[in-house]
């Protein structure tokens, strides 16, 4: 298939990489023409260009922007398009986006390969990124079946775990065990840095290791990331946060009422349930 | 000196080692006559009993045991005793522990060796396990300088980094670093659990990814071990949590008005802060 890709970044790049080693033929688009040489040079692309009218040809195109400009694009997208086009994207949140996008292109189905590094940019694009991990498609009642099969064979490729789901359970999936995570995380390094005896933060500091490591890190993370996350998944955020507040209660309530037991049968519940989303 | 070692642990076990090889003359006490066996013929003690009359020779003693029965083991070792002897102990929270015991005994100093393994048992116990890890001494107004010293000297043969705190300060800086994050990421697991619908909490098991895993390791860790900490630290988690749950409220808040700005800021200052934590 000829295959376009919008965004020639580390989600872009890495999906060239792979395509193109199944034998399609890539075509990518870049805002820079400095990123179009890199990805040609590195083997990402077949061909390349800053002008959109360069996928036209596609039979599948990929738009991998940062997540602010999927809708844009997809709109600047479709007049260079035939109909017959599958349009996909792999934007981290999926409502906003497949509400704003379904209604206007038949052919359209929402992605989310859940893959990555902690580095960006054409540079960071590696072959294999995909494998093993998961990937998310999410039709609605309108999505034709063809465009489901052609994807899931696409994905197939990629090695991918592939998942099917609304976009709403998407979002607020990912809410519960990405985005919640770093709003947790960062609230745990505020709340110390709180700490208003001087002699007792510093100490805290010194003492830090292994498990506040490991709590604290995702709240470390990139401020623009969990802005975006917040801004783009609003809703399910506020709803896992608020639950999450509530067990925090519950913790706090079985403390100070000395409730042991409570407590003892709460941290065996979350010991086994851990091995289920993680092992 | 003469060395005596009250419970033969991971952590009694590992300091016995170390403080034989600097020279020192080590006595253990185990309730187990087979613990003491293991002891002797793993290098940890030059001998060993389950009757507290054995370190009666003992120029320091170290109470090792569970952390529940530190306080009735010194009352029984005092009457073994000479006044001389300096006796401390190894247990994560110093307040409760220091307040029963310095006003019985002149020679009294509460310590805390931050190391430790997964596994327990004189089986787990291994050579230079306090090496660059923390040693908190947290003597009173009424401890004797010659104790302090004594007690530095023998923390600087273990290779650890000496920190000197109140109890006070001690049991509050644990709980912001270590005794918190159990409860934030227990009650993270907790509430994703609490997801009603059945698909989206199976694909949220099926996504959770390294974000996940890190954030939710403590509190999927030992049920027992996080109740020891909430009943012997009550009141420094309490704060703590509470403090927590204000900077929660606050995150949520600035989701709540779309103050994106307010919430990078926020993200900003945790990226910057943690590293004054964690490298």
């Amino acid at each position: 298939m000829n295959i376009g890709i919008l965004g020639l970044g580390l989600i872009g790049g890495s999906l060239g990489f792979d395509l193109r080693s199944q034998g399609h033929y890539v075509l990518g688009v870049s805002r820079r023409s400095s990123t179009c040489e890199k990805a040609i040079a590195m083997g990402c692309v077949d061909t390349a260009g800053i002008d959109l009218e360069i996928v036209k040809t596609a039979d599948v195109v990929f738009i991998c922007t940062p997540i602010g400009l999927i809708v844009p694009k997809f709109a600047e997208l479709t007049t260079h398009l035939p109909k017959s086009c599958i349009i996909t994207d792999v934007g981290s949140v999926k409502t906003p986006i497949v509400e704003a996008m379904a209604p206007h292109w038949q052919n359209f189905i929402g992605g989310h390969p859940m893959a990555g590094t902690a580095d960006s940019g054409i540079e960071a694009a590696q072959r294999s990124l995909f494998v093993d991990r998961p990937y998310v498609l999410t039709p609605t009642n309108t999505t034709p079946q063809s465009v489901v099969e052609v994807m899931a064979e696409l994905v197939g490729q990629l090695g991918s775990k592939l998942y099917y789901s609304s976009p709403e359970n998407h979002d607020l999936a990912v809410s519960w065990i990405s985005h919640l995570p770093v709003m947790v995380s960062a609230s745990l390094i505020a709340a110390c840095m709180g700490e208003s005896d001087r002699s007792c933060l510093e100490l805290a500091q010194n003492l830090a290791s292994s498990g506040f490591r490991d709590t604290s890190r995702v709240g470390g993370g990139n401020p623009e990331l969990g802005v975006m996350m917040a801004q783009h998944n609003r809703q399910a955020i506020l709803a896992s946060l608020k639950q999450y507040r509530q067990q925090l209660d519950e913790v706090i309530g079985v403390i100070e009422q000395e409730d042991w037991q409570a407590l003892e049968a709460k941290l065996t519940d979350t010991q086994k349930w851990r091995s289920l989303f993680v092992e």
